[in-house]
């Protein structure tokens, strides 16, 4: 099982596709069916009490979930979320960055199934996990 | 079954507590075990395309349910999402807002359990569908 | 919107199809996008002390999706279902047959989604609620 | 982290318990915030065409994160499943026996999370991947 795009390919391609989302965020792993994205935490992140809010840990899940998908299939931009179920389990300490280790369970023609664990940097108590779909979209 | 907090007081609160994120959204009604919830759609919820970003959506779902257990409990700032579930069905529509729906099926001491339908102003095509259990801490 | 099936012919089909599952089971009514399936409960269904397991309420949310899915369609048979997520909120009554409430979401080409909530009959309190996808095979 | 129960003495507690759904499975193996139990497939668990049922899926999904949160806290029969959430992704093999593979993330005093992957017995591809959440009862 071979993989499409690198860490590097990735990261410059979601930067053309998507600037506003991808300064946020860095691919820094790519593997057979794996990949590992970093949220870099700032302001906008954080919620009262210096805690990550909910939208940016799922905004991780989302983005960890397409860097592995892209990883194996290659740049398919119009790839979408059809379904994400998240368990919030612990509370990110403020000031640190948030890793999300995703991995695909599943790499079909139409539908990819995977799942994340989202941690703080240097830390393997998982704050979150989530399980994702995405529809791929046909390939001419 | 009273209401606890009116759309008016929710509205205050949520400036007071969260100003960034309150500025994004309005509560529009709130009715027993019910609250409605606009996303007030703007540059920063978009994809290239034109269409709301699936963490936007999210971020609608969760605040809708927020809303309704408050609006049923009164301002408890520390409520916090445990579980959420959410499937993403059409695309919404550029340059209109989101309305989220929200309805409590069960509201406990320790855990709320509700789902909300997210569509566009005028609309009743259902874009996303979400299942979401917030946990309400101890009362003093 | 016009019904492919109604409740007759959706029991019929199940019987031949599944006899084991349909005699559990009674579709009760169809409606355009929504379905309402009976579980017959009966001592297979039950935990010590008197509740219906959750496997059984399981059951119950797939196959009233199931058969909201084809009311809609027509007799597929193969239609499998790929993602659920239920939240399980009060416990059922002894004694009492559970009924399963599905409204069609989305039907689309491949993909239908839906969510089901399951009561006691006679009450209106929701004792689960589950949102479904099912994949439609192609048709020739 | 020391276990509270080993696997013959969680098979001795559920057969107690639970004989009729006991008869079905079996745990494995125990290892702290891990858990395998085996569902012996026979003619109840099959639909047409010699698949394995989801709500059979559905039931060692359930079993095996109950088995962990058993593995580690010891014998409290009323801990609940509150949600669970399901991906279906490849049909079982006829006529082997399904492993469901479990892995407690979070152990609070009241909510355990954790997920389970389900595959046949002997192979590494994940027929069905769940989290499961279970509401653990008040100790006195």
């Amino acid at each position: 099982m071979h993989i499409a795009m690198d860490a590097a390919s990735l990261n410059a391609f979601m930067h053309a596709e998507f600037p506003q989302v991808a300064a946020q965020f860095r691919v820094e792993r790519i593997a057979p069916m794996e990949a590992d994205v970093r949220l870099m935490v700032d302001e906008q992140h954080l919620r009262p009490g210096g805690t990550v809010s909910g939208p940016s840990m799922f905004s991780l899940a989302d983005l960890a979930m397409y860097a592995v998908l892209l990883g194996m299939i290659g740049p398919v931009a119009l790839a979408v979320t059809t379904n994400a179920s998240i368990d919030f389990m612990r509370k990110p300490e403020a000031g640190r960055d948030l890793i999300g280790r995703a991995r695909l369970h599943k790499l079909g023609k139409t539908l990819a199934v995977g799942d994340v664990l989202i941690v703080n940097e240097g830390s393997e108590a998982v704050l979150a996990r989530a399980s994702m779909t995405y529809a791929i979209p046909p390939r001419r």
